[in-house]
């Protein structure tokens, strides 16, 4: 490890102090150079459109050749002309509009416009945001579904199925001005806040949940911490989606306009963001003896009951993770673990209150027991998963101490801080995905995305899972992957050692045409 | 660019004059040397047998190693034995009957028997092929319906539940002889033609399509362009059945013997054949909001009213792609893009009228700007998508032009046209994904299956999607496996260069008991 | 072939003599080395309860490197302490308790303590093991029911919805003692024996099925060949529990305690075990037009009838595997092939019988000849696809012949059998998935994941699964991916060869902290 920069022996509150002490010159640094990257002042804040449309040139060769070959003419992507075969003679103008980032980081991120649905208390009902309305007026509930029960008959339909349009139970209508105000020039579009003035108890829990749950999933993970900060806004819309609908609106779970309890309580409700390869729970639960057993009687059940024992044959997520509608999910857990990527044993004295709290959850069908005996597999299961990461990296950081991998970090695009360092290392406080090496990428998908899925696996009793995961016994295939390709490199260093060959990268890990658009590139350049 | 052939500087039409017109000598010339590939003239068209048996010799040495080691016989693979660990004592004989190909390409493919089911006008109710049946007679739907009790149950069980056998509106019953005929020993197998007889408007809908629709599926993709001249009859017939079915029969969605439409209007009918990885859009509409919801209470609604926003919650595919009935899936649609294989900017102007309708149909239980907002989201994604292509693109020429690529075009077997040209450089026509270099079909992949998925999946609303795809961002991970391979290439080439080996690819590349049977390595042997 | 020891070039009946022959001396050799390996004796047979916590030191050094750059510290991983980025400075304790093997290669391999709810005769319902109880006294069903409605309000429940608990029809009550006995220190875990008892003529088809049948399904495959040899227990507890519950217990399929007839017949009955890369028969069914519209209709059917073409409108697995109910699942089947990885063509008039009887089945529905088309379509696939796999295997043989290999078997840590071999060739008994070259790794999932699948996928009617299975054109891909590899290990030996570098494999195949743990590699030390 004497390789390493005095600096990344540090533990990582130090190098989170050393990070923003640096984001103050870097900003004002940057900002003399880049006047477009001004950040909007306080009060002046406002949607910023894209005026120039002169092309990026990162290889317009390429374009002008494919051009050639396809009888088209390089034009810019935005023309409406139909670029064949990849597209390979259209040049990239970005999107028309973007909206400024928010809070501490916001100078180094900007948002497409459809992020003011997902944040809408900043995006949304702010002076500097709202979108205005063509329609001037105030109205109330009964002139609203005139003209809506026109415009959209879906969302009127939707709303006369919920709760919010019945009196029969002696309640007061939740109509359309109730949420969205009466003014329609400045209608408001509502944010968990507004759920809450009558959902007291559903939000304090929501609210309650801490780090990994809802309630953090915009802002801790994204606002805060700025993973979007390594990409164009233009691939991060769909991130943000899943992450900032769970902390600021109520109806990730319950949509609109129905708002409903039944569709919350399936799982298909807590599929739409949990599900892929990062995050596969609900194919997890869903390749299961209770989620098989869901999938096969589900419709027949009478999803308005709570979900207890005497109601549901099989327990769902809403049924373990919210027992008794807590919508504190962090309440079914045990310690946080970062999607399952760092190591700790569920089973020992310290978690004795969670252990047993599962245990009891359990005991509604299965003996204690059965529910121990399948806990502690687990436990065992995710130590064992470890092991073998700490094989894979063994090999990968002996590698790079002997400045073996192929792209080292110096020869890579910097990253999204502007720093050129070893991705797999704990002290980075970010471990890389794009344009790494292709060890590197094989690694970090082994720990977040194979490893990982092992714990959770195993806890949504997915028997397949476990073993396979995405593919056959996956950690082991990753595993051959990553010995395989430490032989190819130990054998090219010697070959060129050898030889007198003294090997430098390729320049296309520094630059490419998306490759300069990644933001760490950017903001090197602004501070050279 | 200057190390192409001229012909290949020339854009595409020009390709596809040189083409046809090379069929012509082509033809003729492999004729003489092949005479059983001479085509059946339109008179004597008849079934082909395979008659011979004669083992195919590639690599035998191989069989009989192995015969050795497992203690079997080298033996032909339609004998009935069992050959052990992956079949390798067993050669090759080939399908036991073959019909032959279609319109003009028609003496380049043979398919299966099971081609007459999913083309039945040409292969199956035409005298030359037509199967016959060892009952004789004339019969009425009655007397079909005694018999067929007791032969098919399930079938008469089905009709019996469809509006065809059902009197009470007043309808004439639509029974067996209305769509078979009445002679049993020249049954009809029943095409479109048939079901529009009654079903005028349908059938309007669904040939009034165009390019990309169902009615082309078979013909523009399969028969006239040929794709599958590229390889065995085996192992297209799996293709043909999803395009055959789409373009010339009913049942493909309205499955025999219901025909229902309440069927045809659930998600799972469009599933059966839009789903895989070239093809995902079921899976992407299942994994989104609308699909959750979907199947989370789909199996409670109403499939026999009409799809509009007061009778169902959700839109499904039908819903939003065959609005009112509509059967021409192109009217919902924009341009175009081969599968969004090629870059366009949809929310330009030119496409006004198709955004707005889109925007009207989101508009069901959206409001205008939620949609639009979305959609927009759509199109900078889509353009960014096509920077990385273009990135990987940029790359991979560059080493094809250095002479890099391993194995270089003519170190292959040839493609199905006989030709050995770099499959990525458009003018080809077709691109490869069999036996090409492992960049080009990573680079292949990043455009059919991974960039073209991304706008498949914003356009579905699946979150995940646009980032994962089928791996975790796996865009980026593309274009890491695609700069790990270039270098690799290139640092052999260095290595090598400076040793003084003159690198040339191995033979497997050419030939092998498999790439052999690629249809394009034949025909060149013909024109030897 | 000559370069292979002797012992190889013989049939694989003889390897098996030898086999057991060796394990004789090699087990007595191993115990006088290893004490806490010896077995335990018939009398005395305890759990075994793990007492060292010393760690295994395999590359200690990593963990104080990553601990500093952490400020963690290194530890155990069973502290409870959160290990970050990968648990690199935690170290392996192994599981808290371990059961040992079965049967005569029961020295080799140990079980977590799960085993005993999935092989509840030996591991449960024994002295040895049995676990006792709290709870003293003898009860019976009334006295149950009292405690366990409180316990266990949903076992109860379930148990309530039973036919057992109904006595409307006259038939006696199966209460909880009937089954699990009434002397609660003593509680029994009831196998099929018990089950059997009344279901006689279930049990009776469960256990005639043979080879490849359920009822061999853990026996056969893992205690009798033990594949679990090869593993920590830690990563076969859930291999074990498909393989035993199938095999020892009918609540695989019936789960309890409703042990209904209704949820065994549907598809998600079977999905349990039968989905995933290796055997994804469920995912296949799903895709087809069948599953498709069981999917669209299935919740709507009254599955309390016989699986007949009266009740149901598709086949599902059981109404075709399980034709009136028959437990025999090898009834309705042709040969047996290892899970489609050998090679047979089942159209043969060897066959006849059993393609018959498919044919009728299909006749249900279908004409006999239609039936017959799509039989022959999946027999010609089949013999297509093990021509691809001979071509790769050619490829490889011939690599491993000129000792290209990389690494070759010489220099991977020993198999489960504690051998040195090349793990694709007949003869050994097992194909190894598990620390081997990438292109043996390569090899095996195109025969195992990916040929194996073309036949399934044609006989369960997946459109898309036969071209793509989990990639597209999946069996071309891993061509080009072998090809691919040859040409690269062939290029490093002709550069080296030219050098004079003798190439020796990296030491991380034979040992590392993960590899170190494989049992084959145990035994070997043992040995020394």
């Amino acid at each position: 490890m004497k390789n390493l920069p005095v600096f990344y022996r540090r533990p990582m509150y130090l190098f989170a102090l050393f990070f923003f002490l640096l984001l103050v010159p870097c900003r004002i640094f940057a900002q003399s150079f880049v006047p477009e990257l001004n950040p909007p002042s306080q009060k002046s804040q406002r949607i910023i459109t894209s005026a120039s449309k002169k092309p990026i040139l990162g290889n317009m060769q390429l374009r002008h050749e494919m051009a050639g070959l396809l009888g088209e003419k390089v034009g810019p992507d935005d023309s409406g002309d139909v670029y064949h075969a990849g597209g390979l003679s259209g040049y990239y103008t970005g999107p028309k509009k973007l909206f400024p980032g928010k809070g501490k980081l916001q100078d180094f991120y900007k948002f497409l416009p459809v992020i003011r649905w997902y944040d809408p208390d900043y995006y949304f009902n702010t002076e500097a945001f709202h979108p205005g309305s063509a329609v001037t007026g105030e109205y109330e509930n009964e002139q609203c579904i005139i003209c809506h029960t026109l415009e959209n008959p879906g969302l009127v339909t939707q709303w006369r199925q919920s709760k919010h349009a019945a009196t029969s139970e002696g309640r007061e209508i939740v109509g359309c001005d109730r949420c969205h105000g009466k003014n329609h020039e400045k209608l408001i579009m509502p944010s968990y806040v507004v759920c809450g003035e009558c959902h007291e108890k559903q939000l304090k829990g929501h609210r309650d949940g801490g780090r990994g749950s809802h309630a953090h999933a915009y802002h801790l993970e994204l606002i805060d911490q700025g993973c979007q900060m390594e990409k164009p806004a233009e691939e991060t819309a769909a991130c943000l989606a899943c992450h900032a609908i769970a902390e600021n609106r109520c109806d990730g779970c319950h949509t609109r306009h129905r708002f409903s309890a039944a569709e919350a309580r399936k799982p298909t409700s807590c599929g739409v963001c949990h599900s892929g390869p990062e995050q596969y729970e609900y194919e997890m639960y869903m390749q299961s003896f209770h989620g098989m057993i869901y999938q096969g009687e589900g419709q027949t059940w009478d999803w308005s009951r709570p979900l207890n024992a005497k109601n549901y044959t099989v327990p769902t997520c809403a049924y373990c993770h919210m027992p008794e509608g807590n919508h504190n999910v962090r309440s079914m857990s045990t310690v946080y673990t970062y999607m399952g990527t760092s190591l700790v044993d569920r089973g020992t004295y310290r978690y004795k209150e969670a252990r047993d709290a599962w245990i009891v959850l359990c005991k509604d069908c299965h003996s204690p027991r059965f529910a121990r005996d399948h806990l502690e597999a687990m436990d065992e299961a995710v130590k064992l998963s470890f092991v073998k990461y700490r094989e894979a990296m063994a090999i990968v950081i002996a590698l790079y101490k002997a400045n073996l991998i192929d792209p080292m970090p110096s020869d890579l695009a910097p990253d999204s801080r502007g720093h050129n360092i070893f991705s797999l290392l704990p002290g980075k406080g970010e471990m890389r995905k794009y344009n790494v090496s292709n060890i590197e990428r094989l690694t970090y998908e082994m720990l977040v995305d194979i490893t990982g899925a092992i714990y959770k696996a195993k806890a949504h009793n997915a028997y397949y899972s476990p073993i396979y995961g995405y593919w056959e016994w996956a950690q082991d295939r990753w595993l051959v992957q990553i010995k395989d390709e430490a032989g190819k490199l130990k054998r090219f260093a010697e070959i060129e050692e050898t030889l007198g060959i003294k090997y430098t990268a390729p320049p296309f890990w520094k630059h490419g045409e998306y490759t300069d658009m990644l933001l760490g590139v950017k903001r090197k350049e602004w501070g050279k």
